[in-house]
């Protein structure tokens, strides 16, 4: 079958092995997977990823090797088409599923979209473990449900920030996972959210989300904007850039006693002044992906219409559009996510369905 | 009357105004006053304290000014002299007291112990705000007295991890905050406390304040003695150390999940890497200082016996010793906590009353 793997840091379409299904597990068609910013992180900074992985614990059967070809994609909405051995065939052949980004294998966790193993959403055809299914219901568009994982990690986020009545937000960076964010803090009731981002495209989408109001930080402080919302608690404040230097100015402008849920991956290195944090006695979370739970909830917030994620989905591409929508990506005024249909003929870039 | 100030990064012990209680103040004259980590910390480095103060958003009153002297000493045992005006001279002259850190003058409060305002416990006498006042109880010595404020920083930190049924502690650092600690946990009935300290004196006195085990982190890693514990939860991480590294250390050690709470006042930059936080979920909660309840609390946990500080206190000396105390304290191995007791004659540091 034909995927879209990373190669020597680059993006190339090749002809790889046709997978095929073991014990537990089912053989999907891709109808739609998301392009992330991890993916993006993974192929600029893919070794800063494989040593912070390491250092992290990941069982070292997630973590690539990038001497060898990855196969990416961990945003996906598939098509069942058939079912290994030892399967219960739960779901009929033609349900379309989606499905967290780690397949069980036995009894070791393989991590997909940055795996030198297990196919992940840019390809034609992968493997998914049969009891991690979550069926999409009907109505819902594959591209809109190819959108359940990073939306799920904003409302994992919002759940690690223990929201109380009368919290209000603050919400750095509104790419997909901010924008995420701010879905699940309208669903946590939260009223009064000022959100942050340079592009003009991610604010109006920040807006169209829930925020309260979107700045540009060149212009203004999100936090001397949320001053003026005069709101009696100290913010939740919500990292979702994932460079260095976001937290140390966060902590520099932080109310004091404000909570902090850092949800953007900064892979390397970053500094920042303990001495500031314990005077304002700040609270910093670090969040990292979502439940199984929380994934299928969100599914379901969409389906029911209480997530509009339409206007997320900026672009479209097949396969051999995927390294030019990669670097369409890095600006981020032209996109918020771009979906790859692997069905899709063609290496443009479409804004239209 | 005389004191030991800070001038041009020295301790010099000179003449200063005699200071006089203004509306709803006290005048006070020191029974003793413990020497502070921070302390040596402003002497060593005060442009770093400075300059996180400001950025901390310290109130400008209680940021010192290290061109002029500055009033040390900020863990007091006093006795009442006399009243200013406006008093409701609520206690007897000649009670004992201690109280926290902080002078409200009118209506600005102005930080005690690195000001170049108002004296400092490592002074004769100094001016308390009447309404802070806390009598010392009939039976606990004035020197144990004194530890109320660093034993009170501990407290609080325990207060600020939220402790629940089960959970167990790892402590990085056994000085004198580290040791508050301890005692805090013990009184939330933590049962398993793993604390970590390169120094003999100081593990020594972790266990007994009741550690379940001390160990030295060049022989053997806090975290695998934990681990052989058998606990299920992740545990509580306190770091009371308060050096560049020891965040990033705890962040790559630390099991996923696990709460860490920051008590060591860390005045420069530090660097740690935001993905393996992300990757474990780890929460971070700043620490600083202690509520004026926690205060009283302490001490009379002192008074009841249910905390005993008296092996903490390791050396005494009059004004004219603070600063060898101040380089002896550079060194863990000596001591944990030295007091002064500005009625004491001569130069030398004593290690029994």
């Amino acid at each position: 079958m034909r995927a879209a793997i990373m190669r020597d840091a680059k993006i190339v379409v090749d002809t790889v092995p046709e997978p095929e299904p073991l014990a537990g597990e089912v053989l999907v068609s891709i109808h739609a997977c998301g392009i992330c910013g991890s993916d993006l992180h993974a192929l600029k900074h893919g070794e800063l990823m494989v040593e912070a992985s390491r250092e992290a614990g990941v069982p070292p059967a997630s973590v690539m090797d990038l001497t060898k070809d990855v196969y990416m994609g961990h945003e996906f909405c598939a098509e069942i088409l058939d079912y290994g051995p030892d399967t219960a065939r739960m779901h009929k052949v033609g349900t379309r599923v989606v499905h967290p980004a780690i397949l069980f294998r036995g009894y070791e966790p393989h991590g997909i979209g940055y795996s030198n193993e297990v196919p992940g959403g840019f390809s034609e055809r992968m493997i998914l473990s049969e009891l991690l299914l979550v069926p999409v219901p009907d109505g819902l568009p594959s591209e809109q449900a190819a959108l359940t994982e990073p939306l799920s990690v904003g409302i994992h986020a919002v759940a690690r920030a223990h929201i109380k009545t009368g919290d209000s937000a603050i919400v750095v960076g509104c790419g997909p996972i901010g924008l995420g964010v701010i879905a699940g803090l309208r669903l946590a009731n939260v009223e009064k959210i000022v959100a942050a981002d340079f592009s003009l495209l991610r604010r109006t989408l920040a807006e169209r989300m829930g925020a309260t109001v979107a700045v540009d930080p060149s212009e203004r402080s999100a936090f001397d904007v949320w001053n003026g919302l005069g709101q009696f608690s100290p913010p939740v404040i919500f990292e979702c850039v994932g460079v260095a230097g976001m937290l140390q100015g966060i902590i520099r402008e932080a109310p004091g006693n404000s909570r902090v849920v850092v949800v953007g991956v900064c892979m390397g290195e970053d500094r920042f002044k303990p001495m500031v944090a314990v005077v304002k006695e700040l609270d910093v979370s670090f969040s990292f992906g979502h439940s199984v739970e929380e994934f299928a909830q969100t599914l379901h917030h969409m389906a029911e219409g209480k997530i509009d994620a339409a206007p997320l989905i900026t672009g479209r591409c097949g396969l051999d559009g995927v390294a030019a929508a990669f670097e369409d990506l890095a600006q981020p005024n032209l996109h918020a996510k771009i979906l790859v249909e692997p069905g899709r003929q063609g290496a443009t870039i479409d804004a239209k369905e």
